[in-house]
Order: C-alpha cells, then sequence, then structure tokens
C-alpha cells in the first residue's frame, strides 16, 4: 500500500492532535495531553514556527506523524529534537514509522544539524532496539527533571 | 559578596564557552565540546537566537551562566530547555546557582511557559535532591537517544 511523507499543513492538526493523544495512551499517560488544535495551528504555523511536522498520508488519511524542532547543544551545535513520532495502530507493520524516521534525518542532515535527539520509554524495547540499529546511542545516567509553571509558582512564592 | 544576574551578550561568550568547557568535565565528557565562541555568538545573536543566556557577575568576573532555549511539548505546549547551569568551582556554595536557576524560573513563568526541562546526571545527587526540593519532577523511566550527523549518513548510505 502506497503512502506519501510531506510536511504538515494547518489542515493536518486536527490528525496530528488525535495521533499526539494515541500516543500519551500508548505511553501510559492517556489525561497528559493539554493542548487543543488551535495551539498547534498557532505554535506551529506563526512566523518563527515553534515546530515543524513530517506526515504520512494514505488514502487520504494521515497514517503517522513526526513532530520535531530546533534545539541546541552546548557540545555539538544546532540540533533537532524529535518530540513525537507515531503511526496509528491500523497502519502500523507497514514501514510507516521508518519512513518518517528516516525524513527527520535526512531533513536534519541538509539542513547540516549535527546530532537528532528524542527521548524513548526504557520498556519500549522494539523502539530502542530500531533506534540502536540505526546507529543511534540510548543514555541511561541522564533523567530528565521538569517543573511545570504551577510548581514554579509555588516554589517562588515559599521565598 | 555580591554578585548580579543579568541576560548574557556577545562579549561574555568567552565565559560562557569556558563554563561549559567546566561543565564537561565535571560531567566526565571532557572533549564532548565540539563548539567555540563564534559558535556561540552566531546562533546567540542572530535575528532568531538559537539559545539565551543568564549569567552571574562579581567582581567582574562571569561566575556562572545558565543556557536556555524555547522548546514545545505536544502535552503542555511551549517550554523552556535549561540546556547547562554551572557555576565555576571557585565560586561555589554562595547561591549564585540557585539565583540563576530561580531567575530562569522566574522569566519562564513571566513569559507564559507551561514548564521548564533539563537533564541531570543520575550519580549528581546534591543536583537531583535539590531540584526535588524545588518542586521537579524526575523521570527515571525516560531514556535520551541521540544519533550525530556522521550516523546519521551512514545510516541512510546502507539503504
Amino acid at each position: 500500500m502506497a503512502f506519501k511523507i510531506r510536511a504538515g499543513e494547518q489542515k493536518d492538526m486536527d490528525s496530528v492532535l488525535q495521533l499526539v493523544s494515541e500516543l500519551a495512551v500508548f505511553e501510559k499517560e492517556p489525561n497528559a495531553v493539554k493542548i487543543n488544535v488551535d495551539d498547534l495551528v498557532h505554535n506551529g504555523f506563526k512566523k518563527n514556527p515553534s515546530f515543524f511536522t513530517f506526515v504520512a498520508e494514505t488514502e487520504g488519511i494521515i497514517a503517522g506523524m513526526a513532530l520535531f524542532y530546533n534545539r541546541f547543544s552546548t557540545w555539538d551545535g544546532p540540533s533537532i529534537h524529535l518530540e513525537d513520532l507515531i503511526v496509528t495502530e491500523k497502519f502500523r507493520g507497514r514501514g510507516i514509522g521508518k519512513a518518517l524516521y528516516d525524513k527527520v534525518l535526512k531533513d536534519a542532515l541538509q539542513k547540516g544539524i549535527k546530532r537528532v535527539e528524542w527521548v524513548v520509554l526504557d520498556w519500549n524495547t522494539p523502539a530502542v532496539d530500531f533506534y540502536k540499529r540505526t546507529g543511534a546511542t540510548v543514555f541511561e545516567e541522564w533523567n530528565i527533571c521538569q517543573i511545570s509553571n504551577k510548581k514554579i509558582e509555588e516554589y517562588l512564592s515559599k521565598k
């Protein structure tokens, strides 16, 4: 079955949000998605977009997508962060995920980016194994820290 | 001893690079820093800067710095990534690190950012404990994946 990888457009953001939500369920955080379609349209299509997407289209349906943006490494210089990569369940096993992954890497290379980075859940061994096979390194020593705006307010108000 | 926290300027990038290098040594990756001062000046002071800094100045010396940039979370929306936070050894224990951390959080809050994110090495328990005390969550289940431009070239050429 044929599919086409292309840059995501405003009209795709409904599908992108659905895919984000499907990924959150897979990641056992079904209530984590607080953004809406307007947030995606506003932040992804303003003058200096906060992110970019590639979508995989087949039979007029958005079957998968990759969402990414620029970062800056003080070791390597300009880098790309791949925030989300997902293919909807019905269309898995057809090479769509790999095609999206390859497209992000190829695009990064063409832009002169020094590295591409993303995160993976340690129990998602099929993904971990796939990434390692492509030449990626998985770092277990680094832990991610996050503080929400609510927690920042609490912390700063205590002082 | 008094110190001042202010936005980093082009003239500070020499000191910023020295601090980046000092942090890399602390992180047991002394040869990891591939960028130079020109990379910092170019990327940090172009039209849409790739990063921003706050520096701590005392006795005319840059004693510490925080380097950060915008990211986009598909769960929470606009976020800030704190890439590096370091105080040079000689000036530690005087509250400069905390002042830089607080400044980044306060600035994020003022900009309406939904969360601030960074990474920490799991053996750096003083840092982990400090972050937790401020209300941050440390995630051990997520692992960071990276692929360099060299590895991307190898991977894409095999196909």
